[in-house]
């Protein structure tokens, strides 16, 4: 189901699908950095995210600094990776453009 | 002018009208904590925010999990606080309902 956590070996095989995210240090997300060529183009980025997530109901934790988002995806309820933050993760990057 | 930088006598007067903000522990920015019913009012609060900063051409950082939104503000330029800050300070609050 879509919010039963992944295991290691379906995180790895995911992340390979995955352009640009790595792993974070706990263990229990996925992160990556987007840059964009300034503000209006990263929140432009994040307001399609946002539209995705409400679909999904499922969100980032995220951070804006001008032109940077960084993204941090996570299944509190799984206590780690779901196939919800891959679906998720795959959307930014298609926003993005990757 | 807007973008100089304030004195500490202007920053505490700024700050008294202004609710719910604190100096950051640098001395050098202001810090707010918004709360709302879920994540689709904190991203329509990040919106109104986002189109007042464009036209500020000043923007804030911040980070935004779920129904929380985390904002610092400064002036990299003026290497601490300005009016521009404290104009974009003072729409948030408005925008937040408060």
């Amino acid at each position: 189901m879509a919010r039963d956590k992944l295991d290691a070996k379906q995180v790895q095989e995911a992340l390979a699908g995955l352009e640009g995210w790595r792993l974070a240090d706990d263990g229990k997300a996925i992160e990556r950095r987007f840059t964009f060529s300034g503000f209006n183009e990263a929140f432009g980025f994040m307001t399609r995210a946002a539209l995705a997530a409400e679909k999904l109901d499922h969100h980032p934790e995220w951070t804006n600094v001008y032109r940077t988002v960084d993204v941090r995806l996570t299944t509190h309820d799984a206590g780690g990776l779901t196939e919800l933050d891959v679906k998720l993760a795959k959307r930014m990057n298609a926003f993005a453009g990757r």
